[in-house]
C-alpha cells in the first residue's frame, strides 16, 4: 500500500471513532477469528470494521505500540507465527518491500487464505503483481488480491457508494468464496474478476489517473494551442507588421477571450456529432446489429467528458467577458472616444437596429450559457443516479441540442453583417469566430434531417430492431435479439 | 425495453468491461443455473453481471452472434424450448412485440418463473402492462416483473446508489421470492408492490419525464408570461404610445432582466409560505393529528421544485445584470450624459446617500445570491444526505428566510424612494417589483409572527403532540401516537 | 423522536407511497411478526417498509385512526399489552414523554427485544438517555437503541447512500443480533456501537449541528471581523481624520471587496499550512510513526471545511468585483474624470506596462477562481467518491497549490510597483493585501522546498517506512508495520 494513501488516510480519521469498537463481551465464542498483518493505518481501520462486524481480530505484528492505537477488542500478538497458525484466514497489509519475512511463515501459512490488499506508488515498478509475488513465496497458500482499492478512510467512516464495490482475483475459488464472505458481512459489494493474472490490473486501479479525460484534454489542449497561435499571428502580429502598433497586452485577456469561446463551441459540438454519425450509420446499414467502428465507440465514450470540458472554457469565457469594463484598456478607450466625441464636436445617432442585434447576441449567450450549467449539474453523479432513463435522454439530447443552437446562434450574431466586410479578412483568413461556426452548423444541419418525420421513423424502427435487409424475413429474425 | 435504452447502453459499455467474467473452473457444480431470452444489451449486461455473482448463466437465442460478444462462461442454445427447459428462471430480455413467439414455448415454461425486465417506449402504448400480456399468454408460468428500472449501463458497472432499488410485482410469493433472492446476490434492494396489478405502474416508472417539475414549471412559466406582457404593455407599448420612441430593443434584455427577479423573489416566497400556512392551521385546530387539505399537501411537496427554480431566475437575473455595462445602449447612454453635462456646463454633486442606498442594494443582492447558491448546493441528493435532519432543516429554513430577508430588502432598496413618487406609476399601473414584494412581504410578517415566543412555544407544543381540544384528556390521548 | 421531524416528514411523503404494500395474500404463514408501539410517522414508515420486506406487523395504539393511514396489511390492536405478546421484538417509536405508560406492560415485555428509535429535540433535555431510561422502566427487556438517526422519509423511499448506516447499541448480544438481522433485510448497514452506555451518543447524531464546522467559521468570522475594522480605519477613519470626507458609503461594497479576498486568501493558504508543517515535522523526526501534536491533527482534519468557506469567500470576491461598473460611485468618478481631462484640456497617453500588468491580475484572478471552483466541485461527496486516490490526491494536492499560486501571483499583480511608495502606508500601517500576502509566501515557499528532488526523496522514503535515527536495524523495525 502506498505510504501517502496510509498517511492520508491518518489525518482523516475522525478522532471519534476509536471508540467505534463493540464490547469485548458481545463477542460470543462462535464467531470467526480473522488475522491481520500489519498495524498500519489500512490495517488498523479494517481490524476495527471487522470487528464492528463481529468477526474476533488477532494482528501478527513486531512493532504493535509503534503506530497509533489498535482498535479496542483485538488482540495483539508479536509472535506472527502464532498468529497466522489462529486463523484461517490472513489479511496481508504490509508493503511489498517486506514480503520477503513472510517467507519465514510458510510452513503456518499453508493452506491458509492470505488477501493482499497492498498497491503500489507507481505501475510498472515491479515485473509482476504483488499478489503474484506473494503467491510464489508461499506457494501452499491460497492468495486473494482484494481490497485495495478501498481506503483506510473509507473503511472506518463506513463505505460510501463508490467504495463500496470490492474487486478480487484468485486461483482458488475457495478462498474468493471465503474473501467475499466477509466482504459482504462488512456491506460491500462484491466483484470477481478471475484469476490472480488479473491482480496486476486490480493494482493499477487505484493508480489510475483519469484516463477516460485524457483524449478530451488533449483535443482541448491541440485546439486552444492552434488558436491561440491562429489568432495571435492575425491580431497581435498583423498590428505589428502591418501598423506599427504593439498590442501584445491582448494577449491576456483579449486573445483569451476569443480562444475559449471557440473551443467551448468546437468541444460542444463535438458532443453531438458522434451520435448524428451513429444515426446516419444506422439509416446507411439499415441495421443495428452491426458494431460501428471502433474510433466511433472511443468517440462516443467521452462525449460526456468533450462535455464537462467545453462547460469548463465556456465558463472561462463568461468571467472574462464579465470583467471587461473594469479593464484599464476598456475604460482608457471609453474614455478616449468620449472626449474626441466632444473635440470634433460628432454626434452620433443611437442605432435601434444595432441594440436589437447587441442585446440578442447577450441574452443568446446568457440562455446558452444557462442551459450549459444545467447539462453540468445534470452529469454529476448524484444527480443523474436520481433521474430515470427518460428524463437523462431528455436532458442530455434535446435541451443539449437547444444548448448548442442557442450558443450557435449567439456566435452568428456575434458576427452580424460582418461576415460580408473584406476588411474581416486580415490577411486574407477568415477570424476565429467564423472557422468555429463550421462544425456546430454541420452538426445542426445533420440533426435537423434526422429529426425529419421521414427519416425519424425509418431510424426508430432500425433502432427497436427491425433491419432494412431482408424483408420477408424480417420479424422472425428480430425475434429474441 | 426501448431501443434507444439498449442503443445508450451500448455506447456508454467501457471497453475493458468485456474482461469482468470470472473464470469458467470457478464455476462450482452446486451454482443455479439461469436462463436468459434475448441476447440484446440488457440480455447481455444481465448475464455478465449473474456470471460474476456466481451463477451460471444459458442464453436462449436464435441469432447468438448477431449483436455483441456475449459475456465469457455463458452458454448458448440457439434452440430456445431446451434452454427454458434448462433453468427454474428464465428472465425475458425481448421486447413486448415478439413475446408472441413465446407461446409455442408455452410447454417448456410451465410452471417456471418468468422475469419480464421490459420497458415500452410510450406511455399507454397497449391496452395491458407487457407483464400481464406475457402472463396471459403463457398462464402456467409464474410471471414477475422486475429489473425494468435498471438499466444495462448500471448492471453492467455496477448499480450505483439511486439504480440499486429493484421494484417487483407478481401474483405467486415464491416466484417473488427466487427473484428476490436473485436480486439481492447481485447486490440490489428489493422493494415488493404487490401483485401483477402493479406492472403497468412499474412500466411507467422509466417513461416518467419529471412529474414532480410539472406543476412548479407550469407556475413558473405563467408568472414570466404575465409579467412579461405587463411590463411590456407599461415599458415599451407606453414608451411608443406616450412618447412616440420606439425601444423595443429592450425587450431582449432590459426587460428580461425584470421578469427573471420578481419571478424568482415570488417564486422563492411560495418555498415558504405552505409552511406558514401549515403553521397557523395547527395553532388554529389547535391538533397536528388532522391531515393538512389536499392542495397544501401538493403544495409542500414541490417546495423543492419551486426553489430550485427560483434559483435558476435567480441566476439568469445575475447574469443579465453582470452584462449591463458591456451593453451598447448603456456605453451610448453614458457618453451621451457626458457629453451633454460638458456641453451645458453642469456640475453635478455628489450624493452620498444615494451611493450608501446603490451600495446596499447591490451588498443586499449579492448576499442573498450566495446563500440562495448555498441552499442549492446542499439540496444536490449526495450534499443532503450527508447532513444530519437537524443541519438539514437549519439550513433550509433558517438560512432560508435569511435568503428571502436579503433578497426582499434588495427589491425594497432598488425601489427607495420612488414608491412615493407619482411618476412610478404610468398609466395608474404599479412597477413590476412592487407588485413582487407582495408575496415575501406577507410570508415575512407571518414567518414574524409564529417566532414571537408565544406562539411558538404553543405550536411546539402542538408539533410534540399536544392538543387544545381536551385539556383533562391530554396526556392519555397523547400516548402511543 | 423529535416532533419536528415526524412532522417534516409527513409533508414530504410522496402521496403514492401509501400503495407501497405488499398483497395480504403474499404474506405466508412462515413470516415472522413484528409489533410497532405507536402511529406516528415514523412507526407508519417503518411500518410499511417491514411490510414490504416481507415481516408481518401489528400495531399496538390506542388512538390508531388519530393520525394518517396506517399501511395496508398491518394489524391494529388498540389492546397494547396483547399486541406486544404477540411479537418478539417491539418497536418503540413513541415519545420519551410518554415511556412511563409502558411500565405497565413490563409483564408482557419481559424477555422481549425492545427497540428505542427515539431522538429527543435538544442535546442534554434529560439527565439519562431514553434507551437507558426504557431499560430502567422495563429492567426485564433487552433494549436495543436503533434506527433513531433514520427519518421516516428515508425509510419509505427508500434509503440512499449516506442513510443507509444503522447504528444501534444495547447490552445483549443475542438483541443486538436479532436487530441487525431485521436491518440487514431492510437494505440497511448496521455499525455496532457497543453497550447501552453508548446510546447518549446516538441519540445526539440527529442533533449535531456541523461540529466539524465550528473552527473553521469561528477563524473566517474573526479574520473577516479584525479586517474589517483594520481597513475601517485605514481608509475611512483616515478619509475622516486627514482629509475631512465622509466615505462612509464604501464600507458596503468596497471594504466588503478587500475583506473578502483577503480572507479567502488567508484561508486557502491555512489549508495547505498543516500539511507543509506535518512534512518538515517527519523530515525533522526522520520517522512517520509518532503521532502529530493534537493541535496539528485537529487542523489537518478541517482543512476540506477551510477551503470551502475560502471559497465561499472568493466567489463573493467575484461578485463585488464584477458589479463595480454599475455603482453609481463608480460611473459618477468616470464621468468626473473624463469632464476633468476636456476642462483641463490634458492628454493621457496609453500604458502598455500598466495594461500588461492589469490584464494578468484579472488573468490570474480568474484562472486561479476557476481552479478553485474546480477543487470545489470535487470535494462534492457524489464526485469525490467517484475518483480514485490517486485522482483524488492529484487534485487537492497538485491543483491545489496551482490555484494558491495563481492567487498569490493575482495579488502581487494587484499590488504592482505600488510595494515601495510610501503613500501606502497610511498612518505607518500597511495595506490589506500585504499582510494577506504572508501566509500564503510562506506556504509557497515550503512547499519549494520540500518539493526540491533531494528532500522530497528523503521524504517519500520516511512515509514508505523507512526511519533515519536507527540504521543498522531499519529493515527489521519497517517489517510487519
Amino acid at each position: 500500500m502506498s505510504a501517502d494513501r496510509l498517511c492520508s488516510a491518518s489525518k482523516e480519521v475522525k478522532p471519534e471513532s476509536v471508540s467505534l469498537c463493540p464490547l469485548g463481551a458481545a463477542a460470543a465464542p462462535e464467531q470467526e477469528l480473522l488475522c491481520i498483518f500489519g498495524t498500519g493505518d489500512f490495517g488498523r481501520s479494517l481490524g476495527q470494521r471487522l470487528l464492528q462486524s463481529g468477526y474476533r481480530v488477532v494482528y501478527g505484528s513486531r512493532r504493535p505500540h509503534s503506530c497509533g492505537p489498535l482498535p479496542q477488542g483485538a488482540q495483539v500478538m508479536s509472535h506472527t507465527a502464532a498468529a497466522a497458525q489462529s486463523a484461517s484466514l490472513v489479511f496481508v497489509c504490509i508493503h511489498r518491500e517486506h514480503y520477503d519475512f513472510l517467507e519465514t511463515l510458510a510452513p503456518e501459512l499453508k493452506g491458509k487464505v492470505l488477501v493482499d490488499v497492498s498497491n503500489n506508488l507507481k505501475k510498472n515498478l515491479y515485473p509482476e503483481a504483488n499478489a503474484e509475488y506473494l503467491q510464489r513465496l508461499i506457494p501452499g497458500a491460497h492468495v486473494v488480491k482484494a481490497f485495495n482499492t478501498l481506503s483506510a478512510w473509507a473503511l472506518q467512516n463506513g463505505p460510501s457508494d463508490a467504495s463500496r464495490q470490492v474487486y478480487l482475483c484468485g486461483n482458488s475459488a475457495e478462498a474468493k468464496e471465503a474473501v467475499s464472505e466477509v466482504a459482504t458481512k462488512l456491506g460491500l459489494t462484491v466483484l470477481d474478476r478471475g484469476s490472480l493474472t488479473a491482480a496486476r490490473e486490480l493494482e493499477d486501479f487505484p493508480l489510475q489517473l483519469f484516463p477516460e479525460w485524457r483524449l478530451p484534454l488533449r483535443l482541448a489542449a491541440s485546439l486552444a494551442a492552434a488558436f491561440f497561435f491562429y489568432l495571435l499571428i492575425r491580431d497581435v502580429v498583423y498590428a505589428y507588421a502591418e501598423e506599427g502598433k504593439d498590442i501584445s497586452f491582448r494577449i491576456m485577456v483579449s486573445l483569451a477571450n476569443k480562444v475559449f469561446p471557440i473551443v467551448s463551441l468546437i468541444m460542444l459540438a463535438l458532443c453531438y456529432l458522434p451520435g448524428v454519425i451513429a444515426a446516419f450509420l444506422q439509416l446507411y446499414r439499415g441495421t443495428k446489429y452491426k458494431r460501428f467502428p471502433d474510433w466511433l465507440d472511443r468517440w462516443m465514450l467521452c462525449r460526456k467528458q468533450l462535455g464537462l470540458l467545453a462547460l469548463a472554457f465556456a465558463s472561462l469565457h463568461v468571467l472574462y467577458t464579465l470583467i471587461i469594463p473594469i479593464r484599464y484598456y476598456v475604460r482608457f478607450k471609453i474614455a478616449e472616444s468620449t472626449i474626441s466625441k466632444i473635440k470634433e464636436n460628432k454626434t452620433s445617432v443611437f442605432d435601434t437596429t444595432l441594440a436589437w442585434r447587441a442585446d440578442s447576441y447577450y441574452s443568446m449567450g446568457i440562455l446558452g450559457y444557462a442551459l450549459y450549467v444545467l447539462l453540468g449539474i445534470t452529469s454529476l453523479p448524484s444527480v443523474s443516479n436520481a433521474l430515470s432513463w427518460r428524463e437523462f435522454s431528455f436532458i442530455q439530447s434535446k435541451l443539449g441540442y437547444l444548448t448548442l443552437f442557442f450558443c450557435t446562434l449567439h456566435t452568428y450574431l456575434y458576427g452580424g453583417s460582418r461576415f460580408l466586410s473584406p476588411s474581416t479578412y486580415k490577411w486574407y483568413t477568415p477570424p476565429g469566430y467564423i472557422l468555429s461556426l463550421v462544425v456546430p452548423s454541420v452538426v445542426l444541419v445533420l440533426k435537423l434531417l434526422i429529426i425529419l418525420p421521414c427519416v425519424d421513423r425509418t431510424l426508430t424502427r432500425i433502432r427497436r430492431g427491425w433491419e432494412r435487409t431482408d424483408p420477408e424475413d424480417d420479424t422472425k429474425k428480430s425475434l429474441l435479439t
